[in-house]
This record gives C-alpha cells, sequence and structure tokens, in this order.
C-alpha cells in the first residue's frame, strides 16, 4: 500500500456549535463546509490545515458510534484516514492478505464523495484506521 | 495563531518493536529515526507520511504519561502537533489571554530539537494539543 499523505483525522465532539468557534477563534482554521452523512448518523465540520483535513464529528443520535466513542472515552481523535495512491479496493485486499481485520470488506462512499474503508482498530494498534481515495483524482 | 500544517501525530504504543514493523509492511511507511527523550519518559519512533510525521511513543517506565495514558484508554492516537508560524511563545501568549488553560507556560524542548508546548485537554475539547516550531527554520 502506497500513503500520500494523511487525507483528514476524525474528531468526536459533543457539539460542533460549541466546537467550530474553538478552532475558529483559537486554532485560527477556517470552517468551509458543514456535512450531514446520514448513514454514519454524523454531523461533520471541516477545515483544513496544510494538506490535511480536520473532520469534526458530531453524533446525530444515541446510537451513533460517535455517541458510543464519545461515552466511552470522551471527545478527542476518532479517527486516522490515510490517502491512498493505488486505491481502496487493492489497499484492503492486500491488508487483508497480510492478517488485518477488516471493517469495512469493500470500498464505501465517505463525506465529500470519497471512496473510503476501515480498518478495524484491534489490528491496527488501537487506531480507528480509514482508507480514502478521491474517484475525481483517478 | 496561524498553523500551517499538522506537525505531527503522537500515538501510544505499547512497544515499538511490535509498532515499527505494523506501520512498515502494513501502512508501507519507513521508520527514519528512533530517539528517546528521557524528560518525557519515552522512546520514540517517527515516519514521515506527506508532510505529517507519526510519532510512536513507547512508555519507558511506568510513571511515564504514555504509560498512563494506555492504562486508562489503550493503545491509539495521544496528541495533536501543529506547526506554528508565529512562534511558540507568541502562540501560547495568544491562547492563554483567550482563555485556553496550558500545560507548558513556556516553550520547551521537544524530540527533533523542535520547541514545543502542550495545552490542556480540559480546554482543547479533550485533543491533547501541542504547538511546536523549528527554531531553524526561523
Amino acid at each position: 500500500m502506497k500513503i500520500s499523505h494523511i487525507e483528514h483525522l476524525g474528531i468526536a465532539v459533543k457539539s460542533l456549535e460549541q466546537a467550530i468557534p474553538y478552532y475558529e477563534n483559537i486554532l485560527g482554521m477556517k470552517c468551509y463546509s458543514v456535512e450531514e452523512v446520514a448513514d454514519q448518523k454524523v454531523k461533520t465540520a471541516f477545515f483544513m490545515v496544510g494538506q490535511t483535513k480536520i473532520e469534526l464529528l458530531e453524533a446525530t443520535g444515541p446510537e451513533s458510534t460517535v455517541a458510543k466513542f464519545i461515552e466511552k472515552k470522551g471527545e478527542g481523535i476518532h479517527h486516522l484516514a490515510f490517502a491512498v495512491e493505488d486505491g481502496v479496493e487493492n489497499a484492503l485486499k492486500e491488508v487483508e492478505e497480510k492478517g488485518v481485520r477488516l471493517i469495512d470488506k469493500a470500498p464505501r462512499k465517505g463525506a465529500e464523495g470519497l471512496n473510503i474503508a476501515f480498518l478495524h482498530p484491534k489490528s491496527t494498534l488501537g487506531v480507528l484506521t480509514e482508507l480514502c481515495e478521491d474517484p475525481e483524482k483517478k
């Protein structure tokens, strides 16, 4: 697998309304997009920092994995997403052959139209890991 | 404060000896440096991913904050470090005036010779946040 850069960092927050002003006023970043990802039951807010996005995640219901994460661990960094150069499907096949446990057996659509898939944190030393590709950059 | 990019991402691991092969063989990254930071009681291993470093952190003793982190939360992402353009000292002054609680009141030396300071996760929505500058790039 060839990773070009950290595509984004997902950060679980209780409230976008409270979190966006922290990122804008204290850290000096600019929120450029707010998007709801219905099938993941989250509302997201995006900021660009160099070549990496920060994706704030607010749960839209108690059964959201983000709600469960906050209940268990509190607010904080939720997942790490790498941009892969050779396609998510190839990367999944490669890491599965090497014994990595997958959450997604095949790529699916994530925020911002990316093809994404998650690896299981039991196989990735505790880091919930997402692989991403932008289908428009193929 | 002006942040140029994510300087590094600190990831707490139980054992560098086990973690380095995962990052090299599964994720395809290359460890370019292993360094002990005695005053933080950690041994670190560095990988470059685009413009951001991944810094794996192994505790060198049970009283290390990394050992306590793993005991409480398990292995996983420990902190997020931003490269600031206008100097860590100025950034600390600015965020303290805005009510952010500081762990370090003044910059100190971190791994790789950077000037660094940590903000308290109680003020940063649960994300242990480090500010960095490379004194040689001033």
